[in-house]
C-alpha cells in the first residue's frame, strides 16, 4: 500500500505544480507512449462522432410520420456509406491535403499513413493520420446529415444521393479546407474549435436551400397560409436520438483537442455539457410561455441548439459564458423555428433553425466571449468584446459566418436547382400521400402498423 | 519485425515482474501522461455513466404506456438538465468541497480547474478536476432518473422538476459527502465502491416517499385491493434500456477506479459483468417457477438488481462472491417486487426493488464477503464476516444503509408532502386518463397510433 | 505558449522519425504506462463488442413480426448473461487455456488476473489478464447473438437456452482455439484477425443447422413453394441495430490490435470503415437493379455482411481491397440471400447469408489480397495471391473454412438432432400463429398494439 500512497503523492504533487490554466504538458519522456495516448483518445472521439449517426437516425425518423420513418432512417446509413467513400476519395484531400487558401490540391484516394506528407497542415498533434482521417470522415458524414433533414418527407432517394455525393465532394471539404485546412479563414484567426461554421452551418445552409426549392409538404400550410403541425411519430425516438447526440458531441467538442494531455479537453467538456443543459431548459420554459405547454420536442431542439453554438465556443468561454451560449441558443432557435414556419418555410425537422441559426450564433459568440487566456491557450484568434478585445475578432467571425453561407447557398442552390430543372426534386403527390417508405423502396418501414392504419380507413370511408 | 518481439517479450516480463495482485502501479516515469492517461480513462468512464441516461430513456418509457411514453422519456433529458446545473452551481460544492462531517462548504458554481483547492477530497488521483466533476455529476444524474421512475404515469411535471431541483442540490449531495467527500461514513470506512448505496438507494429512498405519497395509478388495484398488471408498452425499448444500462455500468464501477494503472479496474468490471449474468438469470428461473412463464421484464430487473447491488461490492469481491451476489439480488428483487404490489405499493418501473433493495443488499454484502487482499488494495474498510474480519463492516454497511435511508426519506417526505399540501403531486384523474402526454404537454407521443386507439374505442362504443 | 509548439515539434519530429508503414513502437520507457495504455485501450473495445448485443436486439426484433418482438429483444439480455457465465465457467480455459492442438485444458472458472500462467497464448501484448479475458468473453457473446437470429419466430425459449449453453462451452472456445489459441490452424498460419471464421462462421454455421432442422416459418412459403416475403415490423429499429453493429465493429476489428501503440489499429479502422460503407451501397445497387426499388433492408445487410467479410481481412489488406472485399461482400450477400430463400431456406434475419457466406468470402479474401508488409506487422501467415504469395495462403484459409464449417455443422446437427427427438425444437403452430410472446412468456412485447391489431381482426371477421 505505500507505494500506491507515494504515487498518489506523486500524482498530487503533480498536479499542483501544473497550473490548470496553463493546460500545457511538459515534454513527455516517452513520445510512442504520448502518441499511442493522444491516436487512441482520438480514436475515442471518432467513434463518438460516428456514432451521432444513430442519434440523427432516431431524431429525423421519430420526426415524420410513420409512412416516411423506414426512408428517413435508412438515409442515414446511407449518410455515411457516401460520405465514408466521397471523403476517402476527395473530400480529405480537398479539405486538408496541401493546396492554397481555398481548397487543397493533394491527397486524393486517401491511401493510408503514408499519404503524411500532403496532410502538412494536420501535422500539429501526436495523433496518426489514420485517425485523423476518420475523425474528420465523421465530421463531414455529421454535415451531410444535417442535409438529409432539410429534405425530409418529399425529395426523392435519387436526389438525396446525388447531392449528398457532391456535398461531401466539393462544398464541405471547401469550407473546412477555409478554417481548419490553412485557408484564408484560418489565416483570418477565425476562432470555429469543432464546427458550428464548418459542419452545422454548412450543412444547415444546403438543407435551408433544399427546403425552399422543395417548397413544403403537402397540408403543412392550410388554405389560409397558416401552418399546420404535423406532429413527428415517435417522441421516443426523438428523445433517444437527443440522448445519442448529446452522448457523441463529447467526442464532436472535447475530442477535436486530439489530446487528453495537460486535460485542457476536460474544460471543453464542461462548457459543451452546461450549455447543453442550459439550452434545454431555456426551450421548454420558452415553449411553455408561448404554447402554454411544455412542448418535449422544443425542449430537444433547445439541446440540439446549445451544442451547436457552444461547437465553435466551447474552448473559448468560461462556464457561465457556456451557460448563457446555451441558454440565448435555446430560446431563440424556439423563436425563430415559429418565425420561420410562419414565414411559410416547411423545414420539417428544423434543421435551419436548430443548426444554422444557432450555428451562427455560436461564431458569433466568441467574438464576445472569448478571453484571453483561453485564447492563448489554443492559439486561434484573439479575445471577445467583453474581454477588451475590441471588435476584431467579432468581425472575423460573422465574415466567417457570412462568407460560408454565400458559398454554400449559391454552390447549393446551382445544384439543386440544375437537378430541379432536369429530373426534378420531389415525388409525386400520389407517393408522398402513400409515403415514401412504399414508393421508394417498396415496403413499408412499419408494415403491420400501415396496414392497421389502411384497414382503420377503410372502415371509416365504409361508413 | 524483431523490434517487436522485444516490445512483446518486455511486455510480457514486465506483466510478470507485476504480480496482479498487487495491482499497484510503481512510479511511472512521466507524470504528464499518466494524468492523461488517467483523465481519457475516467473520461471515458463519464461519458458512459452519461449515456446511461439513455438506458433510462428506454427502460421507463418502455414499461409505461404509449399515452405515458413521450412524457416518461422526454423528463430523461430534463433529468440531465436539471442535473448538470444544479450540480454545477451547489452540488459539487456540497459533496466534494471541503468541508465538515456532513458537507462542503465551498466550491459552489463550479469555474473550472482553478477551483482545485476547494477540493482537496478530490486529490487522491491523476485526474483533473473538470473531469472529476463531471464524473460526479453523471452520477448525481442517475440517482435522479431513478426517482423519476418513482413518479411515473401520474406526477405533475412541475412536481418532478422542483422535487428534481432540490434533490440534485441538497438530498444527493450531503449522502455523497458522507460516504466519498471525506463525510462521517467515510471516517466509519463504509465501502460503496460505486455507489450501492450514494447513488442507488438514495434514487430509490426518494423513489419510494414519492410513490407512496402519490398514491397508485387509477385501476393499479381492483375492487378487492389485488393489484392488476398494467404492462409497460414496449419491451424492445426495455430490453434496449437494460442493455445501455449494463453498457453504461462498465463507466460506473470500473470507472471508479479513476486509473487503468495497475489493471485494477478490470478485475471490478470482471465482477460487475459476471454478477449482471446471474442476476438476469436467477430472476428468469424465479419468474419461470413463480408466473409458470419466463418473464421478460423480470429478467431484465434481475440484471439491473445485480448491477445496482454489485456496484458498491464491485472491488471488495472475488468472482464467485459476484456471481452470489448478482444471483441473490436478482432473485430477491423479483419476490419483493410481487411483495411490495400486493402490498399496495405502485411502483411502475419497479424502483424501489431494483435500486433500494438490490441498493441495501449490495451495501450489506461487502460485510460478508470483502477479502483482505482486495480491501488493502482499495483501502476503505475491513474485511467481511466470512473472511474473518468479524462483525465490524457489517455493522458499519448496515448503519450506512440506515442512516441513508432515514436521511433521505425524511428529507423527501418533508418537500413532498409541503408540495402536496401546497400545489398537490398529482395530475387529475381526467389527465391521468387521457395520459400526460397529452395533458401535460400538448401533445402525444405517438400521435398516430394514439389516434389509432382512438379510432378503435369510438368504434367499439358506437356498436 | 511557447512550450506547447515545443511539444508539438516534438510530436512531429517524433511522428516523421516513425515510418508509419513500420507500425512499431520502440521500447517505451514506461512499462506501468504501457500496460495502463493498451488495458484502457482494449478495454474500450471489450465495451464496444459488449454493446453490439444491443444491435443485435434492435436488428433481429425489427426483422421479426410484432408478435415476436419482445422475445426476440430479451433472447439478447439471455445471450449475454450464458455467454457469460458459460466462458467464464468452461469457455476461457477451453478456448484460450494451455492444452493441446485442439482445446485448452486448464483455466477453467476463471478467478482472475491470477491465472495469467494458464493462458500464455494470450501473454503477447501488455494487457491485463482481466480485460482480455472479457474482450474474448465479448466475441463468444457476439458469435451466440448470431445463432439467435436463426432460430428466429420458431423454436422454442428452452432449445435456445441449452443449445444456447452448449455452443459457448463447446463450439465456440473450440474454433477460437484453433486459430486464437494457438490450436493447429494457428499453426498453420491461418490469418483470422477478428474472426470472420472464429465469431461469424461459426455462429453462422450452427444458425444455419437450426434453420434446417426447425424447418420453415408457417406461410412463408406458399402452396406452390414460392417464398412469401414476410417483413420484419419496424425499419427504425434495423436500421437503429445496424449503427449500433457498425459502431461496436470499431472495437471488434481495431481493438483486436489490442494496443495503441504505433497506430496500427488506426489502419484497421480506416478499413473495416470503408468496407462497411461500400458493402452498404454494393446491396442497394443489387437490390435496385433486381427488385426495381431501393431495398433498405437489402442494404443494411450489405453493410453487415461487408463488415463480416472484412473482419478477417482488415489488418492484411490495403484500402482499395477493403473496398473490393466489402462491394463483394455486400453485393453477393445479398444475391445468395435471394437463391437461398427460393431454394426453401427460411433464415429470418439472414444470419447464414450475412455472417457464414461473408464470413467465408472475408477469410479467403486475405489468401488473395494479404500484402507482404501489413502480414510481416501482424506475424501470421503470409502474402497472397495477387501479391505474389502463391497459392499456399489461400489454401490455408480454404482449410479452415471448411474444417470450422464442417465440426460446427456435425456438432451442432447431433446436439439440434438429439432435442429434436427428445424435446421437439419448435412451439406448436397454435403457439406459433400467436406469437412467442404471449406463449413463450404470458405477455405481448407490445401489448396495447397487438390489442388493436386483434380488435381489428375481430371486427374484419363480424363483417
Amino acid at each position: 500500500m505505500k507505494k500506491k500512497w507515494l504515487m498518489m503523492l506523486l500524482a498530487m504533487v503533480t498536479l499542483m505544480a501544473y497550473p490548470v490554466s496553463a493546460f500545457a504538458a511538459e515534454g513527455p519522456t516517452s513520445p510512442e507512449l504520448q502518441i499511442g495516448l493522444d491516436t487512441a483518445f482520438t480514436f475515442l472521439a471518432f467513434i463518438l462522432v460516428f456514432f451521432m449517426q444513430a442519434g440523427f437516425a432516431m431524431l429525423e425518423a421519430g420526426s415524420v410520420r410513420m409512412k416516411n420513418a423506414g426512408h428517413v432512417a435508412g438515409k442515414t446509413v446511407l449518410t455515411l456509406a457516401i460520405a465514408s467513400l466521397c471523403f476517402w476519395a476527395v473530400g480529405f484531400g480537398l479539405g486538408f491535403g496541401n493546396g492554397n487558401n481555398f481548397f487543397g490540391t493533394e491527397g486524393f484516394l486517401y491511401g493510408g499513413d503514408t499519404a503524411a506528407a500532403s496532410f502538412e497542415s494536420l501535422a500539429f498533434s501526436g495523433v496518426t493520420l489514420n485517425v485523423k482521417f476518420l475523425f474528420q470522415m465523421a465530421f463531414a458524414a455529421v454535415s451531410l446529415a444535417i442535409v438529409s433533414g432539410g429534405m425530409a418527407e418529399r425529395a426523392k432517394l435519387s436526389v438525396y444521393i446525388i447531392f449528398g455525393i457532391l456535398f461531401s465532394i466539393v462544398i464541405y471539404p471547401v469550407v473546412a479546407h477555409w478554417v481548419w485546412g490553412g485557408g484564408w479563414l484560418a489565416e483570418l484567426g477565425m476562432q470555429d474549435y469543432a464546427g458550428s461554421t464548418v459542419v452545422h452551418l454548412t450543412g444547415a445552409t444546403a438543407a435551408v436551400v433544399a427546403t425552399i426549392l422543395l417548397k413544403p409538404r403537402l397540408g403543412k400550410f392550410n388554405k389560409e397560409g397558416k401552418p399546420v403541425i404535423i406532429p413527428g411519430h415517435n417522441q421516443v425516438f426523438t428523445v433517444l436520438g437527443v440522448i445519442i447526440l448529446w452522448f457523441g458531441w463529447f467526442g464532436f467538442n472535447p475530442g477535436s483537442a486530439l489530446s487528453p494531455l495537460g486535460g485542457f479537453f476536460g474544460h471543453v467538456a464542461v462548457t459543451t455539457n452546461i450549455a447543453a443543459a442550459a439550452g434545454g431548459l431555456a426551450a421548454l420554459i420558452a415553449s411553455w410561455l408561448y404554447f402554454g405547454k411544455s412542448d418535449i420536442p422544443a425542449m430537444l431542439n433547445g439541446v440540439l441548439a446549445a451544442l451547436v453554438a457552444i461547437t465553435g465556443a466551447c474552448a473559448f468561454v468560461e462556464p457561465w459564458a457556456a451557460i448563457l451560449i446555451g441558454f440565448i441558443a435555446g430560446a431563440f432557435t424556439f423563436m425563430t423555428s415559429q418565425w420561420l414556419e410562419r414565414a411559410g418555410l416547411d423545414d420539417p425537422i428544423y434543421a435551419f433553425s436548430v443548426h444554422g441559426i444557432a450555428g451562427m450564433w455560436g461564431a458569433v459568440s466568441t467574438g464576445l466571449f472569448a478571453t484571453p487566456e483561453l485564447v492563448e491557450i489554443v492559439g486561434v484568434g484573439k479575445a471577445g468584446l467583453l474581454y477588451g478585445g475590441g471588435f476584431h475578432q467579432l468581425g472575423v467571425q460573422i465574415l466567417g459566418v457570412v462568407g460560408t453561407f454565400i458559398f454554400v447557398a449559391v454552390l447549393s442552390f446551382i445544384i439543386l436547382y440544375v437537378m430541379k430543372m432536369v429530373i426534378g426534386l420531389r415525388v409525386t403527390e400520389e407517393e408522398e400521400l402513400m409515403g415514401l417508405d412504399i414508393s421508394e423502396h417498396g415496403t413499408y418501414g412499419y408494415p403491420e402498423q400501415m396496414k392497421l392504419i389502411a384497414d382503420s380507413e377503410s372502415k371509416s370511408l365504409n361508413k
